[in-house]
């Protein structure tokens, strides 16, 4: 059902039937260690270059993914996947052998959010049963394609972000499953936010405004406030962009520094790994959401979570060009329910 | 609903409500110039770069397309847009202004179809009731991206194709227009298809198998054949790509040869305008439905069309590492309807 401007709460909701994450070891001696389906000490992951690298985690993520929910491939109606890379290389050649109907996603690092978000609309709208949703980033792969060659071994300003080494797939299914489970009861879709930011070693000054911009968005559709959520969980603002978020909220009196947490603060040790501002990627908010979000909400520690994945959208050449860096932030309404209790 | 593997029929269609296509001079000298809604003779569209040129075309084409249908950008409740440049900014610059909740979509020059699909799935779903779809391509950027800067004058064999300048866009709606109008009945899925292809100066042979992947499913969760459509349209396979098509459908026993259209071979007269095997680009199929595809449909020439935008998958980076390329084709079916007939 439509809410609101750009909301939609849905009448048959998607579940989280099976999920999987894998990572690298970087990520694999952070605080989310345990959650981790799969750590590879091998940051080429047996293939010849880095790009390769990136495609053989998304097949291994998919391949656990499914491994994980006893389903077939062949059932999987969809499949909504990106990455960070130009023409989603890593996804293309990472997913052809699975031979799933395909829809390419670029929404930089909120792509996770964008494959959710449409996985669940289909969901709802009857047109799938079982939808795969897929993100990935690999730090050597990204530091590539937007920054420096990492055989330069360039220093990084403290507001840059450590991308992630990681990739997450969601299995949405529109059968509950028994137990306790997770669905997907509204999404909120963002709109680009360009306040001017120009820094790329800054992207979480310039996702802020963007997912501010989404959060009030979800709030004012479905009428709600930071109250509603137990937590709001955005992708990878990092510490910088943590402190702006928290202005842009008390400047519309609302208080979210109890409620609010960042992947890209959650994925790393900030204080024996030397991230910096955190982590960063598509990776970094699709492995957090299978390793912590995902776990935590079916053990009740938790029961309804605002995950927003951030996206920058720049590229090298727009960086280049001198063009500002837009930022875009896609929210998904994460609910515990147990078959067992109505509702 | 569901209907075999890929496809779905929808029972509430997304109708065509307004469409517009800008583009350059090259294309305004070809066979669609009197269908092209605006021919802009400067290839920078007014800006500094030719990033910024191809942005310039978007927001463009995407107010006229609202302008001719009366349509206030705040009304649309999707963008569903994509363009061939690493991290999608031709859309990212191109569309920010618009401020409507934005779903990036890389499909290479199978964009319009995925677009399409996505935002015909969204009406039928009750998403939405006004989704705007849109790809953009520039002949300039694409070289610069995959090929060779312009400047440097290089050979082109015969097998490669001419990118577009150009865009368009589609608003879909869930209302009936009056009168004549055309509606997307059914939409087909495409997967990856890769037949180890490795030449990007032949992109049509890594696209022909891909879209005979996805008629040929077409055909079997419809239940039909080629009867069924007036034509089959197939994005940029340019010559050499259409020739391997009709081989394809000739091993399943299918003649498409008075059947097949392709958007490449349309937009450009290959006699007098030097393009070799035809045009390509995601602006290639955008344009040639807004200007010639949905004008012939709505004057009663045909009735139903099997429209497939083809994409080649690969990047700058993935054919320097000797990557193959794999293809894919999303299709829609689009059917003239008029509100003074039942049905």
């Amino acid at each position: 059902m439509q809410k609101g401007k750009a909301s939609l709460v849905f009448e048959r909701p998607a579940y989280l039937a099976a999920t999987a994450s894998v990572a690298g070891q970087k990520e694999g001696e952070g605080p989310l260690a345990g959650g981790i389906d799969r750590i590879e000490p091998d940051p080429m992951f047996g293939a010849e270059n880095w790009e390769q690298a990136e495609s053989a985690m998304q097949k291994q993520t998919a391949d656990l993914a499914l491994e994980k929910g006893h389903i077939h491939r062949r059932d999987v109606r969809y499949l909504f996947a990106g990455d960070l890379l130009g023409q989603l290389i890593a996804t293309s050649f990472g997913t052809v052998d699975l031979e799933i109907p395909l829809f390419g996603l670029y929404g930089a690092c909120s792509t996770m959010g964008e494959a959710l978000s449409l996985g669940a609309m289909c969901v709802d709208g009857g047109h799938a049963d079982l939808v795969l949703a897929m993100a990935s980033s690999h730090y050597a792969t990204a530091e590539k394609q937007f920054r420096f060659p990492l055989a330069y071994g360039n220093q990084r300003s403290q507001s840059a972000a450590w991308t992630v080494t990681g990739c997450g797939a969601a299995v949405l299914s529109s059968k509950r499953p028994a137990g306790m489970s997770v669905r997907i009861a509204a999404v909120t879709t963002g709109r680009m936010v360009d306040l001017g930011v120009r820094d790329a070693m800054n992207m979480g000054a310039a996702m802020a405004p963007a997912a501010w911009d989404t959060i009030w968005q979800n709030f004012l559709d479905l009428g709600v406030d930071a109250d509603y959520y137990d937590r709001i969980i955005t992708g990878d603002l990092g510490d910088t962009g943590q402190k702006i978020l928290l202005d842009f909220a008390r400047e519309k009196g609302q208080d979210l520094s109890g409620k609010h947490m960042d992947c890209g603060l959650e994925i790393y040790d900030r204080k024996t790994q030397d991230v910096h501002a955190g982590g960063s990627g598509c990776g970094c908010s699709a492995v957090t959401l299978c390793a912590m979000i995902l776990p935590r909400l079916l053990r009740g520690d938790w029961k309804r979570v605002l995950f927003l994945p951030t996206g920058a959208l720049l590229s090298g050449m727009s960086s280049n060009e001198g063009q500002s860096i837009p930022g875009i932030a896609h929210a998904v309404v994460l609910e515990r329910c147990d078959d067992s209790v109505k509702g």
